[in-house]
């Protein structure tokens, strides 16, 4: 196991996540003495819980393709490899995300039509929540990938969020003339003619309204608008500090305030929407913020769970199918394409 | 004079502006009748306003191209002619950012040596503030496109900010094995081999810690990166007030908390940051947000007015003649490109 903390966050997130749900198993992947002493003696005798011994670890800045040519037997690897031999039917890794897109596309592959896999994340907004993707894993993409982006989402969003038909926007910005890139615009039109719940373009302060569930865009522009956000909320967090310790008056207010000001930290928590998921590969792969400790965690363990259950990997597969049809008809015959 | 309110916020700008500066005139473009309504009789003995009539408006949503070859009497254009005929020293708009862009591009012309203008504005961050760019007028941008912003941003912040070197930070993620887009890597050499303050790639979250004073990147991610602040802001201050109304202690505390509030309301308060710089232009062009009240209308005459103080534009060409000579060479000679 990887991450910033290890053992010492996952473990503790295991065992709050088996408590919850008596019916499921977790195989804890790394060094086994190292996981054993985060295990307490109430937990060895239970049989949900097995231990696998990997003798490696991927570092955090250590270089995807160095990690998955040189460690076989890293945790994050060895982790992966139980989801491609059924033993697993998820797996969850707080560890370097490079590293874990590489090894799991090359362990577990794409599904059929999927020419990249997507990192996709729940953001909270005014109104729910909106999933957006992809979050970094491709810089360039071309109008079908960002039409498999959507198609990918959509379905992900209807499996685990029981929406019947998610609206998807693409992300694009309002102030040029033709808007837009080409890439943008020509993902516009294959969804336009798509049998997707399409709404049409959304700018980014439509990420945080929630009147769209699904916002598609490039992996760069994603990231950018993901750690971006992050920075302002952190910087709204230590303002608003600055000013309620600023005076003896303002302490008390703050103090007064307490109440309302954890209920909301605790609202906008980043570890209640921990948990990003690898989409388009033939298993689920889920991606723990490396920070993450065990209610963190706890979290990403149950966003797996989640699509485990809704069967998200077979629907997605089914949906490419359909869709992808749609859009190579469209790509083969330009009088069809619409505006 | 465009934009949601017209002269019902931009007048009363205008009048607070010149209480705060006695020396500076101001020239009200737009239809007479309407500006004079909003000029208390005081004001229409002051010998520093003058109002030039113009008999068109841009619409808001009006495509930029039709605005600029069918509304030759608009008052945007009216006023950008002033610049360009050296009778205004910067023209500060409301109004449509496509048409003024276009009207401002036409009318005035670039640098030289400059391809394409940028727009650039103060963001707060928790160190001081950042100045980003490009936020929405360029969507591609070549290497090259990238290095001339980051000369302008970098120029500007040392003119207004009077900071003897800024530091300018290369916006990119930090997920791909090799980082970022071909463009962002190539223009990534050019800076390292330039004669800036580069301090390297920054990610989304660095914008609003302020260990930079300029990040650059293209103007689609710009502009997502801003919007998606904004929405995250706006959710921010949505679930607090949501919160302290919630119950009676709650809107108790909420109350007693309110100087603390209201002063935090206060630093944030994005009218304090109205006003970006159409950037690269031979003349001083500054684009309020189009919902400005007179408060935030203000804020960006003030700006014009810092910018026409501190000879931005002559800086600007001075520095963008030196850097790109720089960068030239380095296009040229190959061997010459330092890592």
């Amino acid at each position: 196991m990887g991450g910033d903390h290890g053992p010492e966050s996952v473990v503790p997130a295991a065992l709050r996540f088996l408590g919850e749900r008596q019916d499921r198993r977790l195989i804890l992947v790394g060094r086994e003495e190292a996981i054993r002493a985060y295990l307490p003696g109430s937990a060895r005798s239970d049989e949900r819980i097995e231990i696998r011994h990997a003798s490696e670890e991927v570092g955090m800045d250590e270089l995807p393709s160095k990690a998955l040519r040189g460690k076989k037997d890293s945790s994050m690897r060895v982790a992966i490899d139980l989801v491609k031999q059924g033993e697993a039917d998820a797996c969850v890794s707080a560890g370097n995300t490079g590293a874990l897109m590489a090894t799991a596309r090359f362990v577990l592959k794409t599904l059929p039509h999927i020419d990249r896999p997507a990192i996709i994340t729940a953001i909270p907004a005014l109104k729910g929540q909106t999933h957006m993707l992809d979050l970094g894993a491709n810089v360039d993409c071309s109008a079908e990938h960002l039409f498999q982006f959507a198609v990918m989402g959509s379905e992900l969003v209807r499996a685990v969020q029981d929406v019947r038909s998610p609206r998807v926007g693409l992300l694009n910005i309002g102030a040029e003339e033709i808007k837009g890139n080409d890439q943008v615009r020509a993902a516009h039109e294959l969804l336009v003619a798509s049998s997707l719940n399409y709404v049409g373009y959304v700018e980014g302060d439509d990420i945080y309204i929630g009147d769209v569930d699904v916002v598609v865009s490039d992996g760069f522009v994603g990231n950018v608008a993901l750690k971006a956000s992050e920075g302002v909320a952190k910087l709204i967090a230590q303002m608003l500090k600055r000013r309620f310790k600023r005076t003896l008056l303002s302490r008390v207010s703050g103090l007064l305030a307490l109440p309302v000001l954890r209920g909301f930290r605790d609202e906008v928590d980043p570890r209640r929407y921990n948990g990003a998921s690898l989409l388009g590969l033939r298993g689920i792969v889920i991606k723990s913020h490396g920070g993450a400790d065990a209610v963190a965690f706890e979290h990403a363990l149950r966003i797996a769970d989640q699509e485990v259950r809704s069967r998200v990997i077979a629907r997605i597969e089914r949906e490419v199918e359909n869709h992808l049809g749609e859009a190579r008809a469209l790509l083969a015959g330009p009088a069809r394409v619409s505006a």
